[in-house]
């Protein structure tokens, strides 16, 4: 089959400016290729709020399950911030990942050479920095129960969550990420709290079973809190790590920020069968929604890994891929990664760039 | 009262080293203010399985109990790695932070000005960095029941926590942290996932009630996952942060990280009465201990604010951190935080060199 579905959801602030260049990029790669792409464009996110009451329509969610693939923008702003929990965008989000089984969150954390200056982290220490996280996604205490608030024996109220993983959970995110080790640098560290946390002790349990099914893959643990340090102290130690919902929350934004351009970060949330969910890591920017000056590289770069990881397409992929590098060596950048020497050029410019180096 | 009664727990791998150059910083600070110190030594960890094959004595516990003050080493090594969990040395931790109740942990993150370039942050974004996490200590997943391993309703097997916080644990946090904000930059920053987790949304309405009360302190949220990313991008925009268990310990350890000089920062933990307890926030270093090489700054920092924090000492615990800048200053400096053009010595030496500059 060369002809794919592709659900659109280009979501709130800078969402819809970004998604419709990575959709430009997709439609010209593709037919370079004798690839058709259909694009159907639904709600989410505050959109579909404002649009219909709910963060995810039920439209949305069953034309997703039933496209080759789904490309999100970005979702959220001030407006819905208060929102009562079931009413905010970010529910949306996370009642999509569930629908999808998108179990697997793959977050490359990549210093591209023409951009190390922005990171924050001196030159040798961001240099080369190129690893994976591999987040567990729909799991953990994200969505264990039970939850809610409550009074405690001493009338005293409460809120509480529940950590929670079952063998199987843990078992498809490790295979995930032994295979993505595998095919990167052969070096896979799990992160936990085993020291403290019983779900972490026996995360550490499952994934140590595992491991002899993948010798050629160096397995190590590390805790949580030691991970956090060596992320800032010497990244270049990980390849691809492997954790639970809320770590990996907290340490692919970390393993982002060390490259100093999170506007160049794609993500790929994958399941064991079905759609997979590609969005940019960055957030919806709602203070420079409409400007023009968005950065499109990091929803392109979800395209790429549409390609790649939900269709199969590698050589489209590879594609993308390179028309990014061109780009960025033509000396191309929009306001948030731009510096003395290059051309500022807006979102559209840039899509226009990127679309004469496919 | 200017006798005090002082429980020293020296712990495992440098722990003993370091405890005893603090011990003697005590000492002598403590006799230039007509203070009397008397130390008590138990066991702790490691060090007391082998002795008595439990990580927390009773007797350690109670003798700490009846102190006025905790001054802790480091406890862990590689030959515990593998017990059970009631055999760890980091269950005796646990065990004694919640026998001592202390439940606001206080981590300052501060770049001395003569160890700026250690930080692997480039310079103009690490120098002046001085912040202070306040994250719960007794409460939250940390604590929470249930936990434990089972199976689920499809025969599945499961291990799980509980993430739980009672409003009176908000509120004396909370408190803490307000007030140390007020005598600080009038800034408090507090970190949850309010976004997705109920036991954050309470933690966050909690807070906020309390605001009133302290008008005069500029109070802002943040999501832990930005958190984790702005430690990285701009730290200087933090004054005091106050965070739940596990939050605190993820980004309590990244903050450390960002100056470089973990081996430079101490931590106070505190309850509402009873003994505080004081440690720095490096590990036992296992593959050090005994060889004289260890830092001791950070342990005497912690017997400053022992006497700052836990006695109400504020004078000797100025003099004492004064001797710590002198020393570092006369370009004294240990293999962890040596560079060139300073003199290396060891953690005796160290210790011999701040006894002269109190
Ligand atoms: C928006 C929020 C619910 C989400 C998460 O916590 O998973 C985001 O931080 C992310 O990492 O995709
Ligand atoms: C040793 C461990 C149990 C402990 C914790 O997680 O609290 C440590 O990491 C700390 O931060 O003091």
């Amino acid at each position: 089959k060369r002809s794919y579905s592709i659900t659109l959801l280009p979501g709130d602030g800078i969402g819809p400016e970004v998604v419709s260049v990575a959709k430009d990029v997709l439609l010209l790669a593709g037919s370079l290729h004798g690839i058709k792409l259909d694009f159907q464009e639904k709600l989410l996110g505050g959109a579909a709020l404002d649009a219909t009451g709910v963060p995810l329509p039920d439209d949305t969610l069953s034309v997703a399950k039933q496209s080759d693939a789904v490309l999100l923008g970005a979702i959220g702003g001030y407006k819905w911030d208060k929102n009562e929990k079931h009413l905010k965008p970010e529910t949306g989000l996370l009642q999509l990942r569930e629908g999808l089984q998108v179990f697997a969150n793959l977050r490359p954390a990549k210093v591209f050479p023409q951009l190390v200056d922005a990171s924050t982290l001196k030159r040798e220490v961001a240099e080369g920095v190129d690893l994976m996280v591999v987040r567990e996604l729909t799991g953990g205490i994200y969505f264990g129960k039970p939850r809610g608030f409550g009074t405690n024996e001493h009338g005293d109220e409460i809120g509480f969550n529940t950590e929670i993983y079952a063998a199987h959970e843990v078992d498809r995110i490790a295979r995930v990420a032994f295979n993505i080790a595998r095919k990167r640098g052969g070096k896979l560290c799990s992160v936990d709290k085993a020291n403290v946390l019983e779900a972490s002790m026996f995360w550490r349990k499952r994934v140590l079973a595992l491991a002899e099914e993948y010798s050629d893959v160096e397995l190590s643990h590390m805790y949580v809190d030691n991970a956090s340090m060596q992320l800032i102290r010497y990244p270049k130690q990980f390849d691809t790590i492997v954790t639970n919902n809320i770590f990996g929350d907290i340490l692919s934004d970390e393993a982002s920020m060390i490259t100093g351009s999170i506007g160049m970060l794609p993500s790929a949330s994958l399941g064991d069968s079905g759609p997979g969910l590609f969005e940019p890591i960055h957030g919806s920017a709602p203070d420079i929604a409409g400007q023009d000056k968005a950065n499109p590289f990091a929803t392109v770069l979800s395209a790429a890994m549409l390609l790649r990881y939900g269709l199969g397409e590698e050589k489209v992929a590879d594609r993308i891929e390179s028309a990014v590098l061109e780009t960025l060596n033509k000396g191309f950048r929009t306001a948030d990664i731009y510096s003395a020497g290059t051309k500022l050029v807006g979102c559209k410019q840039l899509g226009e760039e990127i679309l004469k180096s496919v």
